[in-house]
């Protein structure tokens, strides 16, 4: 593909039950990759945009993490309901939604 | 970690011998992870550029591939040999690396 306006960046790491740091994939970010995935047939976005699956981006604990670039936001505790927000806003829009992105402690 | 000046994506997807897409992984993405992991350990790289292993980034074909944001550079063929002009040049020196640039019809 060209290069996409945006790249979307999900952290799918697992990591063993009962680990310290848990995990992305702990926290149930399948359920947030399948309604990317969903969204993004359903709308054809995927000429202008593209979607990757990544190990570890970093903060495990406010995960599931999405990381967006160029502009390089970070999204914490994503549920499958938060996923059409960013698309319209952040995506679409243009406008990186505020209310879901990580403290700048964080990243 | 706060968020990085660069971010260093490295494909690592695999697929089984014999797929006509063929993948970074039988290209030989493991030697270039190995020394960007080496490299990074042994300058302290760590504190102000990040490294991510990723599932497919797109252009399989020119594998082994690694991607820098926010650039948004992709560079194809990658080498062990080339991860410290990556570095130098273009982490360190904020000149990405056109020799090691894949074509823009690519991406």
């Amino acid at each position: 593909m060209a290069k996409p306006k945006k790249h979307i960046f999900i952290c799918t790491q697992n990591r063993g039950p009962g680990h310290p740091r848990g995990s992305c994939n702990q926290n149930g970010c399948g359920a947030v990759l399948d309604e990317f995935m969903f969204e993004f047939q359903k709308r054809n976005l995927g000429e202008k945009f593209q979607l990757t699956m990544t190990g570890c981006i970093g903060p495990c604990g406010s995960g599931p993490s999405v990381l967006v670039y160029p502009e390089g936001v970070m999204y914490g505790k994503v549920t499958k309901e938060d996923v059409v927000a960013i698309i319209d806003e952040h995506l679409l829009g243009d406008v990186p939604v505020a209310r879901l992105s990580v403290p700048a402690e964080i990243w």
